[in-house]
């Protein structure tokens, strides 16, 4: 059965899924906002494989055609993400909220980013879509507005289609000046099944989150102020709001 | 025995070495320079691996830091160098000089230029090199001086050290506004072994050039300008000149 996305009729956009909360999201949006949805997830030696298993079912689930590309980025190192550097758990909201932490991937959205403009060009499709968001971010470079709208440029610099001046690509983050509650409640507005998504930087070896990562501390937060209740497991079931 | 460019107090530079006579030169011009080089080999789901070997004997001789990171674009397509797709062959000079040919890899450049940030992220590193040229292109968007200063300025708004403001990434492209014969001429004045460099689309098993596609009749006119004998197996051993 061919998906409603599948339709030829649509725009083409590829988005970009992690396999978390927030790229779901993005992606629920797109299809919602009528494009025909191409799922990208780009492997970049994570050290765990939930995220791609998890990219794998929400693309399964949306009925749209998924690619999982390997960037091995483990090779350079740089990050708790990549490397063998510890996760920090347990940080207070000030630490949240200020600096780098060590679980920032050098370049990555750059990588993400460039690697789904060259299966847009591809696919002959001129919108690009991530899930970075610039307020509850953890920090890092790359998910800002001021570096989405300069990957836009070089993009349409970068491409055939720009050469030749048939396509404009346009880098969508829609969820770029959201808070992570109303990430929450707009994903729930369009039916996200939340229960498919992964956010841990550390989950357990049957896939629990560990509610202490900077990921899971701003997801279970994102989940309260909504006053939604976050169902993927948690190591400590008391995590989980009732 | 230590290469001369891993001194400490050498600043840091990532160099995209593809295994061909352009990047090569630029590894070669990089130490050259006073650069301590880190060589970065993108495999990006060639159909050969000549391009890796040869890049891999290069910095051996070279004594530089190599890694070979792997970016499945095979997975994508939409290329003759990366799916099944023939590589075009004996092209008339004006053919050659217009258009956008089928061995064009898309958005490979922006794939290449991101690794390599992330790279010299990880390192430190403020310089990135790569061996694009404007001159004798092919007609790649992403070889263009625009494409360039595109990049740079998303580098610079990409990075940790760019928001912490202690880095200000500069990406060199110094082949850019040479022609092949001047950058034959060039690696000569620099010492480069051309025996070491392959830059054939459709080598065959034994790795000799077929001579006959763009990057070979490029490469071939660029040997027969400069007045120097190309040192690599061909095919038809009347393509090598005396």
């Amino acid at each position: 059965m061919l998906s409603p996305s599948a339709d030829p009729a649509r725009p083409r956009a590829v988005v970009l899924l992690s396999g978390g909360l927030d790229s779901t999201t993005v992606l629920a949006h797109t299809i919602d906002r009528g494009y025909a949805a191409y799922a990208l997830t780009v492997r970049y030696g994570q050290r765990h494989a939930y995220e791609v298993e998890a990219a794998t079912r929400i693309a399964a689930r949306y009925r749209v055609e998924h690619r999982v590309v390997e960037v091995d980025l483990g090779t350079i190192g740089g990050s708790a993400l990549t490397a063998d550097i510890a996760v920090p758990k347990d940080r207070s909201p000030d630490d949240l909220s200020s600096g780098i932490p060590v679980t920032y991937v050098p370049a990555r959205n750059t990588v993400l980013l460039a690697v789904a403009l060259a299966w847009a060009e591809a696919l002959g499709a001129a919108d690009i879509c991530i899930g970075v968001n610039a307020v509850d971010y953890s920090g890092y470079p790359d998910c800002r507005p001021e570096f989405i709208a300069a990957f836009e440029r070089l993009a349409n610099i970068a491409t055939k289609a720009a050469v030749e001046g048939t396509t404009r690509v346009r880098i969508h983050a829609p969820l770029i000046d959201l808070t992570k509650r109303e990430i929450v409640a707009l994903g729930q507005s369009l039916g996200v099944d939340f229960a498919l998504t992964t956010s841990c930087y550390d989950p357990n070896a049957s896939g629990a989150a560990c509610g202490r990562c900077d990921a899971c501390q701003i997801r279970l937060k994102g989940f309260a102020d909504a006053g939604v209740r976050d169902p993927v497991p948690y190591q400590h079931a008391s995590l989980t709001p009732p």
